[in-house]
């Protein structure tokens, strides 16, 4: 997508490669919406330090860049010796496997680079065959993005209010998104609407992520603290809901995403106003059979009890709002039921979300 | 209620009047909750002062500050000439009903008090009516949030955990306050709770003055972000929400409240949780027909865009943490339907909304 510099637009993607310097290129995140840079990762350490210390996020955005990071290793190895290189591509797996212990997608990605470099016989084909595999994975992650944004544009309309909650933009991924692709696609059809993003308190990444993207985009927008949504629908100011997710059970359609959702998506019920989740194929789990048994991580109480920003003297800066004899409750993320959810925007189309399995036995994958 | 100094708690009121130095004592919320100083107000205009530039804030806590107000302002008078003083007594009046033009307490407040100072033939008579007055519209305050404390204790039940939105405290009557007036008599009863406070983005009420209260209680408490209700409920763990209210239809039994408080009952209701709503007589708008005509404040939207804390060398500080090329919409209040409200709590008993038309009348009140 777009990074507006000096005045133009110009396009970026949140992870890419540079051949030239065996480097991975990653958005520093934890500077925006404040400041924007492009960090070049050296090594292959670089890259899972900077997957471990959040420069990037998103389950797309770092399962790209330890496919990359692999590929990194794998060509900074010198020498012909396929047992030795071996040992080496292991010690960088395990090394990005590390980064982010909880996180399914860089192993996927990882696992999915090893089975392609397996099929070359030399060190130099394996490192060949790595970064090809790392790069048509970024670009598998790009044409899935691509694809909810061609299904889910038809459902915005021109002179729209649409809310999103959370960050499940490009940011997340390595270009265009989920739940922004849909209205990424549809301002390329030239549609006009106006976007609502959810402040996402406690960790904000609607007011700073989500409203930079789309500030980039020169999508039309607004902040709105998590409080305003109701009484938005209520108003008839909203007209469409569509949201990101960290998990949805293929078995029974529930949707875990970031904390809020499931408060949103009552809403909406409510109001019968259409909501949507917008989400790539790898999101979706095929074994877990209840919402209850996704676990909930609670986070730190800090994240509740103040914010970050950027004060006076436009240094960033976390300031304690809460009274400093209380603590707080901080769960991560909830869990939405399918009855709250008009579709799911996938690769696939828009489908029901107890058509999930369904579409997939369709498919002609394992029941 | 208990404020705590020095590990020791200690009584204290929002508003009070120092005879002797002829002040009036508030507490300087504007500090809290990172410091706790009573200010005293040296004359009227003084008072006039603390009332606009929110030293004090609460409708009951106003109107009190106002009462007393005008009866400082009377005693500061010099001589015996009734004529001088009333010209003089309209000057108070007028100062501190400018105060806060939008408030309608503050006026309610000052009429009381002119009505029993109007019963005095000399000055010194008047002088003395009027502080009389002010002492009565704040014992009769903080009369009916105990009474309102009597009515909502009996809802708690031991092991329930509450949850409460912005801050309809103590801090925002002279003492005791509506929504955790039920919380601060079932405390005295020895029943055992938890409450958990709602942040109450954007100005952050639940975090800073709840919180700050129930502290000083101690009373067992957690804050939340906005976006957790949902998920807690889901999970079994709130049984009861209770909250204030700016404005109740006494026609329709439409509650107006901060922004948010919408959202939560309609997740409450959702939830099968009981939903209650404590108001003290004066917030019953008699005459408005639908909750539609409530007129919705719209505030600066830097409240939405960023947060006032405590940085690391303990100043307060504004921080931005929005992206800074990003609006925002705020309005500051919503309207809960009454069929999403279990009960009101009132210095009447607890009512259903659509029932307080029928007890005025049949308490003898004009139709």
């Amino acid at each position: 997508m777009n990074v507006i510099q000096g005045g133009r637009a110009r396009p970026c993607r949140t992870v890419a490669f540079d051949r030239e310097q065996n480097a991975v290129l990653l958005i520093e995140q934890r500077l925006l919406p404040h400041e924007f840079k492009i960090v070049a990762t050296k090594n292959f350490r670089d890259t899972a330090k900077a997957i471990t210390t959040m420069v990037v996020r998103g389950a797309g955005a770092i399962g790209a860049t330890a496919a990359y990071g692999l590929a990194q290793g794998a060509l900074a190895f010198p020498g012909a010796d396929l047992k030795k290189f071996s040992a080496h591509v292991e010690t960088v797996y395990q090394t990005l496997k590390a980064a982010r212990p909880t996180a399914v997608d860089p192993v996927n990605a990882m696992n999915d680079v090893r089975k392609v470099m397996a099929l070359g016989e030399t060190v130099m084909e394996q490192q060949v065959l790595a970064l090809a595999a790392a790069e048509e994975f970024a670009s598998e992650d790009v044409r899935h993005c691509r694809e909810i944004g061609a299904h889910g544009a038809r459902l915005i309309r021109n002179g729209m209010k649409i809310l999103t909650h959370c960050n499940a933009g490009w940011l997340a991924f390595v270009d265009i998104g989920t739940a922004t692709a849909p209205m990424y696609a549809a301002q390329t059809q030239g549609k006009k609407f106006h976007v609502f993003c959810d402040e996402t308190r406690p960790r904000s990444q609607g007011s700073t992520l989500t409203a930079w993207e789309l500030a980039q985009q020169k999508i039309s927008h607004q902040i709105i603290a998590d409080n305003a949504a109701g009484h938005l629908m209520q108003r008839g100011e909203i007209d469409l809901v569509i949201v990101g997710s960290d998990r949805v059970l293929g078995r029974t359609g529930e949707v875990a995403n970031k904390i809020g959702t499931y408060t949103k998506a009552v809403l909406a019920a409510r109001h019968k106003i259409p909501f949507y989740v917008a989400i790539p194929l790898s999101t979706i789990d095929w074994n877990l059979k209840r919402g209850l048994d996704i676990p909930i991580e609670e986070r730190e109480a800090s994240e509740v009890l103040g914010a970050w920003g950027i004060n006076s003297v436009k240094k960033r800066e976390y300031v304690r709002v809460a009274n400093p004899t209380s603590g707080a409750r901080n769960p991560g993320f909830d869990v939405t039921p399918p009855e709250l959810i008009t579709g799911l925007i996938t690769p696939w189309g828009v489908l029901k979300p107890k058509d999930l399995w369904k579409k997939r036995q369709a498919l002609g994958h394992a029941g």
